[in-house]
């Protein structure tokens, strides 16, 4: 005889993602019980307006009303899927205090108040799960604390916003300038009104931070993540990264070296030859290089109602079997234990070593190049390759120098003298490249 | 004070993988500590031959004798890593047996007899760990059985032999004849002696048994997946494949068709725009899709020392943490439950959809592509491009077709035919496509 145990849910939060979860609950009830021998029940969920429900919901009620999810006794995990920092913090908090076990989707209030919400669940005994919160369906975050768990991670990149990821497949494949790639997202629902966060990689910052926060056991803030968007990129920038075989990604990338880390969010020339290269459209990808398993990718859909709805929904299983097998908090929160997550100094982006894309706006005239080369050879840059095109008299042409690793300070130095050259029209475009050894 | 628990391992089988995972074990202890709080340690080695161990690995003792590791009260997990069927089957009864949980990588023993073995750890209650056995340090069987636990698993598929890949990319890449690939993989120490595992598809499709069986929750013999190797691939082919817009890959697919699944292993023409015509060189890959999340890739090292070791510690450390929480046996090894496991009919390859590859060896005589064109037709086979090259009088010429999704059984007989002509001068080549929905 088999006997069933019941793992009860309650959910805040009831949008595109909150309904996916409940989707995902009641149509695979069945099928979760036959994986997990228990029945996982979405009892109750709080909505900002009172909305009908569907009728396979029905055994759900819904309340306006958070405290009531949030303190109903019979309740073990709660899901808050509001997004933003309050009222969302303020409900996990509460949630916590009343022993409750929490699952989030919110990279924004854990990339700023992990450390707190982490250690309050840590001190009562209560697990947070937060796959959903970086790289939507990709369970990238149990592959990280869990199946690499016997590496030394040394560095983790990847593409962790899908809007921005679009729009660079849209500018690449149908060679189409910035605002118009954003205005037809915007259309299909994959940017928002206010694309700020997405396009200019505070979002992908934020996700770098919880994923760097597990990788090499620190807590970091996406603060002190060096952090450039996507929105100063032009078609031609494209253009010419196809002809010196890359692809331009809004990339996440953080190595550990020594003591340090580094971290940057920033446009990046990507080798064709690299996997990420190919990672189009909205989806996501992560790359971790483990001291033992090398790199391993995932990819796969980073955003979307049933996509996160899986992630969530695998935590809520996760938590649930945990809490059927008296087992909670079997695994650390952030993969190492608490008392082992320590501070980590961060490289200053200026000491970045990498080879450059530059983008220089010249006059043509005589001796411009020759100006250039002197300049940045006195900043100890040298040149990889030079492509000049288009001839017009008295016009400004690009002048497209590929150098071999730089040191960012150098190259920022280098730039700023080329700039103030009278033959030089418009501040230059400057792309970091994935190195061949990355 | 923080209360150390130490988890004792026994090793059977020192050689790649074996000492991989020894010095994984080693060298990461104190960073498993950390993370698990957890001492696991390798107390005891059973090796073929008694080799000087390197001084880091001091505190194991080794041994010729493998009943020594499998019967040493104080181990706690039994490794496998001599590979085959026998002995390495024997001695996991006896460990599960002696009340051991196990770890292999054992591909041939668990895709061929891991019912038997799986019913003997359910029955004692203890685990047998297996990530090591499909894609090296891919943590792919986690991510399937764990990260995806909310999902019905419509489709598995992937590049899953490490050895066959690298030697279809050397075919590509430099144009190499297949016999020549091989020789190089073999010196680079990439293909074994007698590569026919590797290169007919059975270890693929092994690896696929094991993978269906997580994925759909069914028994699955290997023999049951109709499986077609690559040492028939032929330069020219690779040639066409890439003015279709292709590469050819062995893939292992399976999919979950209403109560039956499909199951294959063949080199199969893959679009180059799916993620999966990337993998290049010894790298394996695989892509999940699931009913809520969607696709999901994994891809990284296939096999290798480190790599594989990797999967095997991630298995020890797994169920480490389950010993210390006392909740062992907290995921059921294949996914479902023992009871849900059940057997599903296993669709024909004749009963196959998909477009086709055909490279058919004409005499350049008038009439040859009409009477080719009209015995596909008649068998409801409709082209969609057709090239032929070269013109020689008196020898034959390549036709190459690229047909509709066409029904497997169709195509088989409307070849015979075709190869039945006097115009027909060697076996038609077929290579299937993986079509547009895939």
């Amino acid at each position: 005889m088999i006997v069933m145990k019941t793992v009860n849910v309650g959910l805040i939060g009831f949008g595109t993602v909150g309904s996916g979860l409940a989707a995902a609950l009641f149509s695979q009830q069945e099928r979760i019980m036959r994986r997990s021998g228990l029945r996982i029940c979405l009892t109750k969920i709080a909505a900002r307006s009172l909305v009908a429900l569907p009728p396979e919901f029905s055994v759900a009620t819904l309340t306006k009303d958070a405290d009531e999810v949030i303190h109903d006794p019979n309740i073990n995990i709660l899901v808050e899927l509001i997004g933003g920092i309050e009222p969302a913090k303020s409900y996990i908090l509460k949630a916590i205090a009343a022993g409750k076990h929490v699952v989030t989707a919110n990279k924004a209030l854990l990339s700023q108040h992990g450390k707190e919400l982490f250690a309050a669940a840590a001190a009562k005994g209560v697990e947070i799960g937060f796959e959903g919160s970086v790289g939507g369906g990709i369970p990238l975050i149990k592959a990280l604390k869990e199946g690499l768990a016997a590496n030394k991670i040394l560095s983790v990149m990847g593409i962790l916003n899908g809007t921005a990821n679009y729009i660079l497949t849209r500018m690449t494949e149908e060679k189409l300038p910035f605002a118009e790639a954003l205005k037809e997202a915007q259309r299909l629902g994959f940017a928002e009104a206010d694309p700020t966060y997405d396009v200019e990689g505070i979002d992908t910052a934020h996700k770098l931070a919880i994923l760097m926060s597990i990788a090499y056991g620190m807590n970091i803030a996406p603060q002190q993540i060096a952090t450039e968007g996507i929105s100063k990129i032009k078609p031609v920038d494209i253009e010419f990264a196809r002809e010196f075989g890359c692809r331009i990604k809004l990339l996440a990338v953080s190595r550990s070296v020594g003591e340090s880390v580094e971290a940057r969010v920033h446009p990046t020339m990507v080798p064709e030859s690299h996997l990420l290269a190919s990672i189009s459209g909205a989806s996501n990808a992560v790359e971790f290089c483990g001291d033992l398993c090398g790199s391993v990718l995932l990819s796969g859909q980073g955003a979307g109602r049933l996509p996160t709805g899986s992630a969530v929904a695998a935590d809520v299983i996760d938590i649930a079997r945990n809490i059927s097998c008296r087992c909670t908090c079997r695994v650390p929160a952030l993969s190492y234990l608490p008392e082992y997550i320590i501070p980590r100094p961060v490289t200053p982006l200026s000491d970045l070593r990498c080879p450059c894309y530059l983008r220089i706006t010249a006059l043509d005239k005589p001796g411009v190049l020759a100006k250039i080369a002197a300049i940045l050879s006195r900043y100890g840059i040298s040149i990889e390759s030079v492509i000049q095109k288009g001839r017009k008299e008295s016009e400004p042409v690009a002048v497209v120098i590929l150098t071999h690793t730089a040191i960012e300070a150098a190259v920022t130095v280098a730039l700023r003298e080329i700039d103030s050259l009278d033959t030089v029209a418009a501040p230059t475009v400057r792309i970091r490249m994935l190195g061949e050894e990355e």
